[in-house]
């Protein structure tokens, strides 16, 4: 099969592939159940990497064209039905039903999706990403976790399929507690639930205590799945400024005097998207402060063991004077997302509340992934784990804190964390990360602009830098790429300044 | 060791042990760190099968006072730091944060709980159940799927472990698609969302469509796990009976017209708990009115596939006018609960919303298992497993019904279910089952009782049994014991109410 590629197109290859395959699917050139060819030989006959040439099967097999079977190759699908609302011919919104156009206006999409959306467009053919919000997937133990399934099934066989207890599986339970307790925080299993990852557990407890109209104290800037989740539940936000040492909580007493706030969201540890890590003083003042006005702490603490220098600071649940502080972790950043696999510590009358959230929710954490987990963390891999990771992102912070001091211009500023995976960055006066977002997509850099953290959409001189995921050497070409990005608005403000004052001298 | 064990008693064999242990542990006869007997050498010891003795270990280690180190044994954990809420000395409401116990008067907790509860005070030594609403455990196709986890992570390596695609599994949606376009259902793979379990499918569909005060229209009875979610939005629930064809439409268009509700929740195959299957013209009927009167439709298709005789009815999805209907369903009871594997279709603006909605609630389900399931059902083993299910299960049904008809006295009256899991029973007049339920217990056998089922709380003289859980032998003598339990109850209150009419002779 001869595919026309042309290598000088922003378009990926792989992307050509499948639109020239579609074209010849659609057209009926290659009719139902014709084999295509194997990917290993087209990539060979094309001249690509295989890789290029899977991306574009799965590409084709995600938009329903070919199927696979096992052993025997790809093949072209029958055509689906007719569909009035396929890709190909989008009908008008006014053809849905009417409740389905109310929805239109009523509710909101994530802050996230933009983003998305923004890296989908970019066709840079060797992008380097600064964007995520998630470690280094070479580092995820996928051959552990493969033993450690192997195991669990083996021993616990058809039982590992079940739905299993309702608030997680009592010896992971009884593990997490053990870890807790043993880094200060007393825990008991009765009182940690598990969730499906730590968003799942911020929910709950958003559905549990918030209804539409409620204010949330939450540091600004502040984790974008928060923001997004409390939208979608029409709550609204009052938020706290930060500075080197985490929420600054001598502003808190007024704000929760004047705003009487039904909760308070904090990320105390390497927080999102700063960095920052609240001081201890801060840290006994913010949960007095809740216990004398009466209003939860909810405690995310996502990557806190991802620490690399510096002394860890109590969690505030450790402070707690009993029963004020919902805690969550995940083992999404430490391990792997795809676990799925994050959990709750809370005491009282709460936890049984939130159990019946999560029941109503999707019943049961996997059975399967949570006894898979319990497995691995046993034979002390976990830990193992984690200070392989600690060491590397350490060297990457610092390769990428070294890179900033080399190659930003003067003025950009930036904070140095002590642990976790961001690096928070603010440009000089006036400049935009948004605008600086689509320069240095050309240039082949991206990064999350601050303006996802923010719980006012405006813009924002802030953006953040993941420097967990790639290895020194990439770093340093990133940043290296971000520095031009950043000189190139500059100039571009400049002459637009310069000109506005000739237009100004003019007019005057 | 020495463990004194009571075989008469009707403390279970694990529970002694257990509570034995705990006994030596708490008073400080076994110090920490002290090696427990393996599993093997102890269940000799005490003439007792070794799974009794894991389990007693297992539960200790979920009370956090042993941990397990693979290849070494099971050990004495080291004291957990003193809780005041600890189980042993509970501490009174009063010393709860004042919105925890604002929480106790205005929340709920799921009617499943008390369930739960019910079942865990029975203990009679060899109790059948009939009260699950999944399919055989024994039937979980666990090998099979420990094959396919390890193809994926040998396959896919960390990749698998990633978040992924925030709709589900690309390949999974194009593959479900396939699967409901061939059964009649015209779907496109973008109009998939993979979801935690079909419940979690639902409560997206509630959280996004419904607000406080809003009004469901519901089948009367109908799933718990739909009226324990609805309970907790603070919606209202609007009930429509149900004969032997499903729904009674004729009254949806007068409660449509009076409640003007904003959601029509139905289970209109194999419904849940009664087994009726909507008739074709109902389900026509149903679907022009939800048109008309602009009402979204929830289709919960959650055990379609196991059908046992009789032709198959169209789904509500595939009579859709175009956008009305939005559909759900599992691989929760085909295949096996420990997945957490279910999805939604949805066509129009509705689908990028409860995507919204899916994100804001925990990301995105496990890629792994996604994957896994995928590949799974791919070598053609998900069909194969769905016939030898549909035959076992037929038998199943027969064998219930057919111990029905021998053990159960004249007056209870049931319904021939053609499909699912259950079979509904109604008891003579002023029965209730609340009541058959702690009898049938001390007979040893339990079933669903139809309060948990029913909109409004009340005594109900209905129940469900399930009957693809056990082989028939089991299901006669349970039958058996249902019978005799119902004899009894008919006596008790025969005795009851000549007492009462000679009470009332005395008293007139």
């Amino acid at each position: 099969m001869w595919i026309p590629l042309d290598r000088d197109s922003a378009v990926p290859l792989y992307r050509q592939i499948q639109q020239f395959l579609r074209q010849q699917i659609q057209s009926g050139a290659l009719p139902t159940e014709t084999r295509l060819p194997a990917s290993r030989k087209l990539a060979t006959s094309l001249g690509v990497n295989r890789i290029t040439v899977s991306n574009a099967y799965a590409e084709l097999e995600a938009e329903g064209l070919v199927y696979s079977r096992r052993g025997s190759g790809t093949f072209i699908a029958p055509p689906l039905a007719a569909l009035p609302e396929s890709k190909g011919d989008r009908i008008s919104t006014s053809d849905w039903p009417l409740w389905q156009q109310e929805l239109l206006s009523r509710t909101w999409l994530p802050a996230q999706r933009e983003l998305d959306q923004l890296l989908e467009s970019i066709s840079h053919p060797d992008l380097i990403s600064f964007s995520g919000g998630m470690g280094d997937s070479e580092l995820f133990p996928a051959d552990d976790f493969r033993k450690a399934l192997q195991v669990v099934l083996r021993r616990d066989g058809t039982e590992a399929l079940g739905y299993g207890d309702w608030a997680g599986y009592p010896p992971l339970r009884a593990k997490i507690a053990h870890v807790l307790t043993s880094q200060g925080i007393p825990t008991h299993p009765d009182h940690v639930l598990i969730t499906s990852g730590s968003q799942q557990a911020l929910a709950l407890v958003a559905q549990l205590l918030l209804r539409p109209g409620d204010m949330v104290l939450v540091e600004s800037p502040t984790y974008t799945g928060a923001v997004d989740l409390f939208r979608s539940l029409d709550v609204r936000l009052l938020g706290v400024p930060l500075d080197e040492q985490g929420m600054r909580v001598e502003q808190v007493e007024d704000a929760l005097r004047s705003g009487r706030p039904r909760l308070i969201y904090t990320i105390p540890t390497f927080h999102n998207p700063s960095g920052t890590c609240m001081n201890g003083h801060r840290r006994r003042q913010l949960v007095a402060l809740a216990d004398r006005y009466n209003v939860p702490i909810l405690e995310d603490d996502f990557v806190g063991d991802l620490r690399y220098e510096g002394r860890a600071q109590p969690a505030l649940k450790a402070l707690d004077p009993g029963g004020q502080v919902i805690y969550i972790s995940t083992f999404s950043k430490m391990l792997m997302p795809g676990l799925r696999v994050g959990f709750l510590v809370a005491s009282g009358p709460v936890y049984e509340r939130l159990l019946a959230c999560k029941r109503v929710t999707d019943l049961a954490a996997s059975n399967l992934m949570q006894r898979a987990l319990e497995a691995y963390i046993t034979v002390g891999r976990y830990q193992a784990h984690l200070r392989r990771a600690c060491q590397m992102y350490r060297r990457r912070r610092d390769a990428m804190l070294d890179a900033l001091r080399r190659y930003l211009p003067a003025g950009v500023r930036h904070l140095s964390p002590q642990g976790g995976l961001f690096i928070w960055l603010q440009l000089p006066a006036k400049l935009s990360a948004n605008e600086l977002y689509l320069i240095a997509a050309e240039e082949g850099v991206t990064f999350a602009p601050g303006s996802l953290f923010f719980p006012a959409e405006r813009t924002q001189p802030y953006l953040r830098l993941n420097f967990a995921m790639h290895p020194p050497d990439v770093i340093e070409e990133g940043i290296q790429r971000l520095g031009r990005a950043v000189e190139r608005l500059m100039a571009h403000q400049e002459s637009e300044a310069v000109s506005a004052s000739r237009q100004k001298t003019v007019v005057v």
